[in-house]
């Protein structure tokens, strides 16, 4: 998506270690306006898939996902990151890797939001090691929901998420993906 | 608003200990057809005060804010809930108490998003003891941005935090106030 791209190329900022900071327009400031162009790119992508549910993990998926579920007419969820060691029976729950905060923790979304019937589309905003979208795809899984697939905004092709998630039959859509970045040579895409 | 009141009716739980359930539309599933009317709401008590910015705490009121964004035409900004002991210089930051929680916790704005030139409208889900308002209130003071008001979905008018934050003279506005709750005489409003 050019759009996004260009974007990612004017306020995107590169640090050491692969880092990508764009919290000026997309994770912690938010440019709505985009963010709806972001949600027009899904639509079109993923109409014609059935999709009646929007699945994604708090908190930055959130925005995003909005405007997705606004365009496909139906319910968003965000699954939670679970900070208690009692889990209910009455959700579905799945264990995820930080690599940024080097640590595991629980995904919980109740079991009333997500089951057989619902078509998802899951929906994140970057997608790297693919440890949080593995998580999403394991919950819908568990929930005997159809999986339509899933759309994200940035993906960072030099870690290795998105081809194994692919491998695994499951349809990914980026709308930038990242070859290369350095904070000295830029950033170069796919 | 009453489109909001009889949502709440009808899809409400009420639990012991003044806990109101909305997740199936409000904060874990969110029917956006339902945010983006009560956007419309907020757009117009706030209309003509100069709002050019959002802000809200992650992670429930983000789906909203970016509604209401979009109704005022400029960007959101949510406060992150900091996990880590290190705060950097470049952000706001101020402590809240989690009555759910049992604990305090530091929320952060990045400087780079909040300053004297913003006129701020805050969003948030639920008002109740109004630990979180009052922490977003600080960091709009601390940053020397105007404050513009207050939208909140649904206040528990029989918990102090709306009175104590009108009388510091902050314009809230509430969709849905409750009077009382109770699960077996069910949901007064006010």
């Amino acid at each position: 998506m050019k759009l996004l791209e260009e974007r990612i190329l004017r306020d995107g900022i590169v640090r050491d270690g692969g880092v990508l900071k764009v919290d000026s327009f997309l994770n912690h400031q938010m440019d709505v306006a985009l963010l709806s162009d972001i949600a027009d790119e899904f639509k079109r992508l993923f109409s014609g898939c059935g999709v009646n549910k929007i699945l994604t993990i708090e908190a930055s998926g959130i925005a995003i996902a909005c405007f997705v579920a606004q365009r496909f007419s139906c319910p968003l969820v965000f699954a939670k990151k679970n900070k208690t060691l009692n889990v209910s029976p009455d959700v579905w729950t799945t264990k995820v890797h930080s690599f940024t905060h080097q640590r595991d923790f629980d995904i919980i979304v109740s079991k009333a939001f997500l089951g057989q019937g619902d078509c998802v589309l899951l929906i994140d905003d970057f997608l790297a090691n693919g440890e949080a979208l593995s998580g999403l795809i394991d919950l819908v899984r568990q929930s005997g929901a159809a999986l339509a697939g899933a759309g994200i905004c940035i993906e960072k092709a030099f870690q290795p998420g998105g081809e194994r998630i692919r491998a695994e039959g499951v349809r990914v859509e980026s709308l930038a993906r990242i070859r290369s970045m350095d904070p000295e040579k830029g950033i170069e895409f796919c």
